[in-house]
């Protein structure tokens, strides 16, 4: 990344999310199929406002687009003032798509001119953050579409080659990494980019313990159904056992069983048989933990995890499924939230949530970290979320 | 219409439908505010879907364009299969509008080309109910747009001079017409077209009566407002006074008021100044009848207002707004309905809803008849409906 | 009744409502199983706030009971002004059942004095009315605490020999009567009490008909539940389609099946064996007419129910069920509230609900009438509602 | 405790039960105000149920009360069984007190027999557990009854002298105390009874941070309101505002303002004016966060508050008010929940919670330890839950 032009870098930010966006219709980028799903138009709307409202607004020669579009693409920065409803988000058909192009094409041409110069640190930052939140959406666009696709009956396919988690090398999701423990350190350092929630670095205090080195298959997430898995309450915790009977949970959010019992999987490539080899995806933290305690194991911590991905113990870390851990979603110690309204990035959702750790399948190119901290309420099943395993050592 | 041939008829009917979706982005054509309202798309296809399943589906010669479609686009058809959950109809995204266009090309050949012959009377008589049937998608593909800009803070335009109740000529809206009552004669009779639930014709013995020769304006409404209509109990229905607190109404749904208490109408032509002479609509039944008991008047039964209209004795009785009767939506002695899947187009929904005589602004031409039993559960207020009062003489 | 004081009867009635209420102990008074029933001590309080407020209040040798007890034993007189909210009425543990017993002592003193001497007509017509509204009361206090009791997995009983409904006479449930019909009188004349609803007397234009000697058995509808009744959306009103799937319905609401087919009836004498020829009890409206199509017959007329009734010509008409009719519960033509807050008793509930003609084995004794107007939401199951079918002469 | 005989304990523990539901009449007893609430008789009879299951249950001279007891009393032991649904609990006024109270006796009666001869290891342990388990109900029984109470308008008192937070010596509320941080030990050690989820003890490292050594009062908490502290969204969480907004939040749970801008605590004593000198109660988790936002702190870490506690350096640490820490409520490192049902006890929950330390005013007698973890939702309010507040070095 090093010496390519941070006015590049927000060109090829923006064209990739302009690139996911192309195989779908106007139509497909303007439902919203529940409330944590957004419309495609939406996300590629909002992104932009972000750069429109902390990076644009207020310099002279800035005209803004549309002084309505405050209203309609805040998420929800309660800074900078009111906002569509969430859940009705999906209501909105316009500004249709050719007007959000428009909307882009405007921001861009005036990010293009401010990128000319050298910008100060406060408003590189800023920059900066407004591409790796662009990223974050162009994952949560391909979340969101497949969720909207997944409830037609039709299945549409987004295309036919569209990403999907891939089976390990030959013998990469077995056996297991051990470590001391002691007094390791966390946390992000240096001068790269990080969100907030990465930092401070600071030491933490682990035992011993083995983390797995791949991630748990579809093909042990059979077997898991096969013994009952998700009718025996003995394997899940109170909240997750009320989420399976509530909802009705057989198997992970895209699974579809045919009468004769043989499984496929919904994909944004459309439904394929279900392949044993590939990581389990699509399951929520619930699941995981009953698996877990299913196979006589447990999910690593944050810290377990961070530390093994660190010294190169884990494969299929990055760029498949995100893996739950079983730290919930808190500050670090010394955690401070940025100033104003892009302090409200992270840190207000600092609870209710467990943290996933990796990548996946659809996360962007160059958006992934050691440190990163992703993190859903523990009945989400939309990521591209699965599981690695640990274990205190005998 | 005697002369004009069926295949005309169709074809005009036909085309009247694409006209009013030309105004509609594909976004526009998509989306479901409530699970009342269909997607203009969802109407452009479930009433083609009518005429391949009631009249072409087993013609040897006759390919069915898309055999999913019965699922997507059957409404409430029991006895043709299961279908696409209602409220769920927004979150179709494909097929498409241009799709769905494709879908009314084959269906529109195939009726070409079966409409060339003389018919057997009960083909005949499915493709006349098949084009009664489009009509009323028609005004509900605009009621339904209506709301769905509605939820849009842009508060968009369908088009510029889009349909909206007219003011009555000058002092029609005043004046009362007396009936003596007696042994009359309400129902279909001939051999036009009329839906099952307008028959038989059968005798009815009403009492001496008076009705409004005009409907209620938005200026008589804004007395009723002004005199706390919506904040005396002593007014209300027990289940409307539970709406009025429940759901915070506070005038019609598309009244919007602004600070210095200046009321504006959300029309078809975007947010206009509110016009008192023109008619009250988009209330309630609950509404309706609040204001009639706040006028010391009452609302007609349906009997009473077909004997007027029948008599010419109304003004405004078509073509401006819905009129509320008092009479709850039930069969008239000796109903049958029609055998297999079209007798459930009517019949069923007889409970837990009132009738509503004339016709709205929104109505195609030619559809409308003094007989004609329109009808909506008392809460509903996204049809253009309002109010003509009737009472018993001194 | 005639030679009977006015106070001797006030004293019978408040005293069988303590007879009702004796089986019951203070656990049992105190609960509500959903928002429609209602404690029993709350009845037994709520009929004692109804003397109080609209006969003794005001009066200056009258002391109030505790102020405080207008606002928690208010049922829903606007009027009179704010009131505990209906579904929290079983939240309220305290005035305990010893303290409504005083407080229905201290209230019966004071009438008790009051009713010494004659009484000026508009208070002897609220004393009439708040005894009639007690006696209601008494069919909802057994109703309401027969759902408490089904709630209980112990299925407690009430009395061993609780009413219940008894099978008709040998032959009495079979056969049809017929009407020429014709313009016949319909509601309450003469001297006697009647809830304002029940007038006023007017003409009504009937078609010949044919109603039920009696009522359906269990017995018939059993062999309507093994006819797939409950499976077959053919057979049902939209809305009632839609409740048989919410709510899953299966058979009448107290029917318990075993593994075994056998079904048994949950009553207030506790669970029995189903009695094939007692009349079938606690079924919906939307049963009832399901019932009747699958029958190949409909539902009566309140009309129709009333004129054969006056006629002589039913049996089973007062003291088993009550028998649903086709009939929308709507103001007679010239219907008038009373004025004040005791025309809220009626009137306001006139929309969404279906009336009911006769009596059941709940109702005291000598609160029947031939005009008399039960009404219920046709939904509801909870009430002694039965079924008596009528048709078309062939 | 050492030298009293565990029957003297288990005695002790019996009657305290009986002498907390004393004050309450059968009607308090049998309600349940909320899902998250118990009626008292359901309290005494669950506890009981927890003896006689575990460990009566199966002994050949043991004769079970009543075998349909066993659905009614269960609350959340899969293990053992289906039971009757939580948020129905208040519905069941079969069996009442006196039958309650019957089975309590019977069971005591074995128990003292049981407890007269030197028991098993296992047999002991699930005896202290029992008595544990009594104990968290007793509190339980107080939160309870009183967020009954605090739904009826009469505001009724449970006793004139009943538990209540008090003011802290003077000058006890103000002041931190200061930790260097480092590798220390948390968790239960010893001999004496704890439950599963304080172990195994274990080191953690901590940064070094100061504690107050007080609690937030009532005081405290009106310089928040009264700056706003309801209104700001900056100083919530994501969820908190939510909840702020969905319920209305504008104060402590139990406080109630009047016209004049006075405020009042509901007690179980009934209202009270607000001592601004009490330690806040009842109030949930996001609150205790925003308020320590609001005052430039944090809420201190359960590890924090444990070695804080366990070197004696806070004031009002146990018997007023439980405070909320900063950690989500999991499983200590190790952590392993018992074999069988009784493993159902605390594992099951370690997911969306918060947890909680100290004790509170209504906690009994002996039931506190510096290692308890008590844990609750973070929107929780009925429990007397307070704020301790923590904060980094300068």
């Amino acid at each position: 990344v090093g010496s390519t032009s941070i006015r590049d870098r927000y060109a090829r930010v923006r064209s990739h999310s302009e690139a996911l966006a192309a195989p779908l219709s106007a139509e497909d980028q303007t439902v919203q199929s529940m409330p944590d799903v957004s419309p495609t138009k939406w996300h590629r709307a909002h992104v932009t406002w972000f750069f429109e409202t902390f990076v644009l607004a207020g310099r002279p020669w800035y005209q803004v687009f549309d002084p309505a579009f405050g209203y309609l693409f805040n998420s929800y920065y309660e800074a900078v003032g009111p906002r569509h409803p969430r859940p009705a988000r999906g209501l909105v058909t316009r500004p249709g798509v050719a007007e959000v192009a428009a909307y882009r094409s405007h921001v861009d041409d005036a990010m293009s001119r401010l990128l000319e110069d050298e910008l100060e640190e406060t408003m590189r930052c800023l920059v900066e953050l407004g591409m790796h939140h662009e990223q974050q959406h162009q994952e949560l666009l391909l979340m969101d579409i497949k969720h909207v696709f997944s409830c037609n009956s039709l299945l549409p396919m987004y295309a036919p080659a569209a990403p999907h988690p891939r089976p390990g090398a030959a013998g990469s999701s077995t056996g297991w990494s051990g470590s001391e423990g002691g007094v390791m350190e966390i946390g992000h350092e240096g001068d790269g980019f990080c969100f907030d929630n990465e930092s401070p670095r600071h030491s933490v205090l682990l035992a011993p313990f083995e983390i797995a080195r791949g991630v748990v298959t579809n093909g042990d997430w059979l077997a898991f159904v096969a013994d009952g898995g998700y009718r025996r309450a003995e394997l899940w915790l109170s909240d997750g056992w009320y989420a399976v009977n509530g909802e009705g949970w057989e198997a992970p959010l895209y699974w579809r069983g045919d009468d004769s019992g043989r499984w496929s999987e919904f994909t944004l490539s459309g439904l394929q048989p279900l392949d044993p080899d590939r990581p389990v995806s699509h399951v929520s933290y619930y699941e995981a933990d009953a698996f877990a305690r299913w196979a006589g194991t447990r999910l690593p911590t944050e810290a377990e995890w961070e530390t093994a991905a660190a010294d190169g113990d884990l494969n299929q870390a990055f760029g498949e499924v995100w893996q739950w851990t079983a730290s919930a979603y808190l500050p670090y110690p010394g955690f401070r939230a940025a100033p104003g309204a892009v302090g409200e990035y992270n840190g207000k959702f600092m609870v209710n949530q467990h943290v996933l750790r990796g990548s996946s399948c659809l996360t962007p190119e160059g958006h992934e970290r050691v440190t990163y901290r992703n993190f859903f309420p523990p009945s989400a099943r939309w990521a591209c979320s699965g599981v690695r395993l640990a274990r205190d050592p005998a």
